[in-house]
């Protein structure tokens, strides 16, 4: 049985292992031991570590530029060596595999994609020796990458099939009748908020303005288009609804963090 | 039209984006996704963001060491979006794409090399499709690097060539009749402070000395030659005048910073 | 003379030049300038500036996961461009390069590895030129790294055999009568704690647990094994004794930093 997965030879890793320890490094060498003409390509590795909801943010919406065939491994895993799972899916012509803790659930919910639980009773003949009891990215998960990307094994021959796995616990953002009620999801590098309201969410708000705390935002369409130390929101490159300070902070100076409540709603009109 | 330009398969990425979210992992992927043989290199992707010289510097710089045919995709972009324009340039055989503001500019000014505005309305000829209005790292200039080096598409058919490029906003060191006059540029990792005094700049003062503030520093060969603790300025490894505390932090000890300045003189003649 | 080394094309970097500058990627550069084949794994980059015994940890634990027939290259090297010599030395099938300042003592302790000192007065004949006072891992290492991965050289030409290299300063944990005495090694990214006491030596000890300041820890076997919030021990992916705060950070609420005395007893008998 198979799925017609076939490698194109990517590898993407996505963690919250820091780069501080050789923990990444140690996945590159068991996948690379394995099949040396694999590409990896480390999408970020500075998650932060109980959240499991902004990996699945970052990797539902990395994947939209991810060939066919890519293998994406993401390990954002607090519960590692309980009883929790490790899954294998396959969605949109992608290998996906994770700890079932919500992290491949957006995916899942948006493609139907197929799902199954890693058997640990089968890792031996997959060529894997028993695993630690704490890293499980390492011991399991980078060489079934390896041996799903060299093409010796299919993810569907890692397990049983589920239908069971773990929902989201990203806040979705809500349609009402005059607009959009979301929230923070993450700050980036540049202090950038990106929200949970997607730009079609959006685009049903007739000439939006954003709301956040005391501070009515107009939508712009690029950083440039306003003064530096100007308060904006624009639809970013992710397809979401951002919040900016032009040449600024906008995480410091609007006092914004993860799950800030952000209102969309249409703008006065002119007087 | 060709320089005879040669992809050697080298491409180099040198950014603000950080590494906390994953925008540097997606231009590897657009590198990958059409040239899978790419080899690329991160220089660095924690330049500051609004400081476009920084990045010239450090381009400049590495260039020397990498070989006829690297490709280098360079993005400190404030003005993404804006009518600012990308360039992409050939210069001592290398190709350098990257925004118009004067980060190409030293490399410029020192090869006399080629430059052409990248003209979007031929992205479409090249595969790629209509860019996001705040990504064109990944949405142009990533692509176009893969297509370079792939040998699908030469930097001239990029647009048309221009003369009108962005100059640097590096200050310059300059020269006095007792010595030189600069200032700090950056400072690294282990608090080290590159100056803007080149080592030739450097040669032409009798028995230098450097004045930072109320301090005069000798000028040694390496850290290893004056006692822990002792604050030296030395030749670096790539060509500057650097200014360091011997096992120490010479930014936070000698309290530097961009723009400090640093002046060379020569040394008081033995009494 | 050979030791019949063969490359396997993998190259390992773990160093303290932090991912702020281009110093790692011009590693990069300069390996696949000359074997363009090469695989490089990032070990890690972030290694403390003055504690060699650290990278020496590291680089001894992550050889284990690394197949026969790859080179390290390790760089943590405050004596840069005095008289320390660089050390090439042949371990398990393994070429190790690095500074002679006890980074690989603990590899060549337990394997009794053979040991070259680099001569400066060959690097001519190996195709380098004169190096840097100070940046030795671009100008050497990784060079002679790339010499070695692309079968041009064997690490036994690089310079005389030697046997007086510079011993660990890593502080061993002590077997006692009633236990073993310890000590905190390094903080990961997550705040645990690896101490110097490897599993072998805990599992001497009869029902252990670990005292710390005036706390007493339980040895689990994975985090998930207590509540959230708990402090405990466990045996990690390393092998070795790890303090950790299920969920917490273990630095910060058990006041844990390197040199930290960690002790191991028997647990008292149930009442």
């Amino acid at each position: 049985m198979t799925t017609g997965f076939t490698a194109s030879g990517l590898v993407t890793l996505t963690t919250d292992f820091g780069l501080q320890d050789p923990f990444v490094g140690l996945l590159k060498v068991q996948v690379w031991s394995r099949c040396p003409t694999a590409r990896i390509v480390d999408l970020t590795h500075a998650l932060p570590p109980y959240r499991p909801e902004v990996a699945a943010f970052w990797l539902e919406r990395a994947r939209r530029w991810c060939p066919p065939g890519t293998v994406h491994v993401a390990v954002v895993d607090p519960g590692v060596g309980t009883a929790r799972r490790l899954l294998a899916a396959v969605a949109d012509g992608q290998v996906f595999l994770a700890p079932d803790n919500g992290l491949l659930a957006p995916i899942l919910e948006k493609t139907g994609g197929t799902v199954h639980a890693i058997a640990f009773d089968r890792l031996g003949a997959a060529g894997l020796d028993a695993p630690s009891a704490t890293f499980h990215g390492r011991d399991v998960l980078a060489p079934l990458a390896a041996e799903i990307v060299a093409g010796r094994r299919s993810p569907e021959e890692l397990g049983p099939r589920v239908a069971d796995w773990v929902p989201s616990s990203l806040p979705p953002a809500v349609a009402r009748a005059d607009g959009v009620d979301g929230s923070v999801l993450l700050l980036d590098r540049y202090g950038n908020a990106f929200t949970n309201v997607a730009a079609e969410q959006l685009a049903r708000v007739a000439s939006p303005v954003v709301r956040v705390g005391p501070r009515q935002l107009p939508v712009v369409r690029t950083y440039g288009d306003a003064p530096a130390g100007t308060a904006v929101a624009l639809v970013n490159s992710f397809g979401m609804l951002e919040l900016a300070v032009v040449a600024g902070d906008a995480g410091g100076e609007l006092d914004l963090r993860p799950g800030t409540p952000v209102r969309v709603r249409p703008g006065a009109p002119a007087t």
